[in-house]
């Protein structure tokens, strides 16, 4: 399917030093609440806005990182960083409050992974050694740019996905601990013609696969060679459709694979199929699954940020939901 | 005033291969009329909605810029774009129509080199070797989207500027002719307390100061070692404070340092400050400073392109303008 090449592969191990995660009161309750580093109860963080917020949930999320890292903010030489808050407020609000460069990035949910591609990608040429990857998302304001305001109370559909309220920020550095990025494949557009903001999953399932089938190719690799393989939040229609498309191309997602939209929440939580959002994959990143590696249970992974570039204004014209979906290979090196 | 570093300096000559420009009317009737490669009569490019409009513009330039390399889209590896759309909305519908990966950028008018700092870091490390660069704006959706819709009719103060309808493409590889970028400056952001959003030359101002520090500093050259010095969009108004500014620094940009924004109209055609966007100092470097720069008139140009990084929200909000400026320094290299 992938005609020309579109892996990075690092022989300089860049790392992912330390990592950290906030998440709001649902995210929480949820089963990897345990996990994560922090829940914060007040959906607006003391802020008289959510946009206020959700830029305090960021700018916790990417001091904790630097401090579990043991370094300071003036160790940090760049932050590439994202949201989903239109012209990416909450990013360059909080980059204002740092003393390091600043690269925003946007690839709607999957700018995770395109922060932490490119980071890598600066680590492992040795331009910079000290690098943060932060996004994050709130239900809250997502929920009013993208759809309705809360406060309209409109029902949804079955099929949407829940907008999660959480932020994670990873410090990459080839000096340290931890695992490795060791591959990093950079996705195309894929558009199938989904034109239902809620139906998300549906939309971005084959931009996973196309990137997922990029991955493969160029790297050599199985599907069986991951103890784990992720994707961003397709939540569980999304996952559903993506082990469908797989099967068709004779690709057999078994029991390692599975949705950081789907693995938020539990079904009694009423988040419909499942998290959503630019903080979601990164949450789960930077704690599960980077808990997981650190303890030894899983030793490679692949992650598949997946994102909806659509836009409110562009759906009011008609148009359907172009799909993007960047892939990171984690793994444990010595 | 910097105190780590901020630049990365290439070494395997990652080149500006070509460069193609697309503008509007006003753009096309300016002092820069005769370099552009393309002027657009109708704003709306033939479409319903100037988005798409917009979408059209940025679709041309990209393939534009491909076939003066004498390439095919199959020939290019990443796409590195992105818009003043909320949610960069015409790159990813242009990326869509691409048979590339695509890495959306947001630095506001800032992302031109915000692209060519990254784009020139990939083609360095030899992860890629062709790689598109592309930002765009769009006078009738930036205004709407940011200030007012232009049916209201709103007068504008003296002092604001009038955003681009244009857009700019590179082409980088380090296989071919043109100039090389041997060194960006990745800027940190900058707020000196500007909330009035029309005033966006005197928010730019002290963040193209902070990263023209940064370049001094970082690669110890001096405001004399380069034929030009161009700002992103700063304006009339933004340029003279820049002036100001570097002056209380010890620094004089005397007649070798000019703006994009400035360089776009002439005052007769009441675009009050002068342009700004996301393509205006695209649609500039891609045309006119290329230009000098392949016919020999300059052989090192140092190019600072501005972002105000501010959106509606956060302005209702009663917040600030931070700004980012991103430096690249093109050389001609044998």
């Amino acid at each position: 399917m992938s005609g020309k090449n579109q892996t990075m592969f690092f022989n300089n191990n860049p790392r992912i030093i330390s990592g950290m995660s906030v998440v709001g009161k649902r995210e929480g309750e949820g089963p990897l609440g345990k996990y994560f580093d922090e829940v914060v109860l007040d959906a607006k963080c003391g802020e008289k806005t959510f946009e206020k917020g959700e830029q305090q949930m960021f700018h916790k999320v990417i001091l904790g990182a630097i401090e579990k890292a043991n370094l300071t903010p003036h160790d940090i030489e760049v932050l590439l960083a994202g949201d989903l808050l239109n012209q990416l407020v909450s990013s360059s609000y909080v980059a204002r409050e740092l003393p390091v460069s600043y690269l925003g990035l946007y690839n709607a949910c999957s700018t995770m992974t395109e922060c932490l591609a490119l980071g890598a990608s600066l680590v492992d040429g040795g331009r910079f050694n000290k690098i943060a990857c932060a996004t994050g998302s709130h239900f809250a304001t997502a929920e009013r740019q993208y759809r309705y305001p809360l406060e309209y109370g409109c029902q949804r559909p079955p099929y949407s996905q829940w907008t999660a309220t959480a932020a994670g920020c990873s410090i990459l550095s080839s000096d340290g601990d931890g695992p490795a990025i060791t591959h990093a494949t950079l996705g195309r557009v894929v558009d199938y013609g989904i034109n239902d903001l809620n139906n998300m999953g549906a939309a971005m399932a084959p931009a996973a696969l196309d990137t997922l089938l990029a991955v493969l190719t160029d790297t050599g690799m199985d599907v069986s060679d991951f103890d784990a393989i992720f994707t961003g939040d397709l939540g569980r229609l999304g996952a559903e459709i993506l082990r469908d498309l797989a099967r068709e191309q004779g690709i057999k997602l078994g029991q390692s694979y599975s949705d950081c939209g789907e693995m938020l929440f539990v079904r009694e939580q009423n988040c419909y199929c499942g998290g959503s959002g630019a903080g979601c994959s990164a949450a789960v990143l930077n704690s599960f699954i980077l808990r997981k590696m650190n303890e030894g249970e899983y030793n490679r992974v692949l992650l598949l940020a997946t994102g909806a570039l659509m836009s409110p204004t562009t759906s009011y014209q008609g148009e359907t939901i172009p799909c993007v979906s960047h892939g990171v290979i984690l793994e444990n090196v010595l």
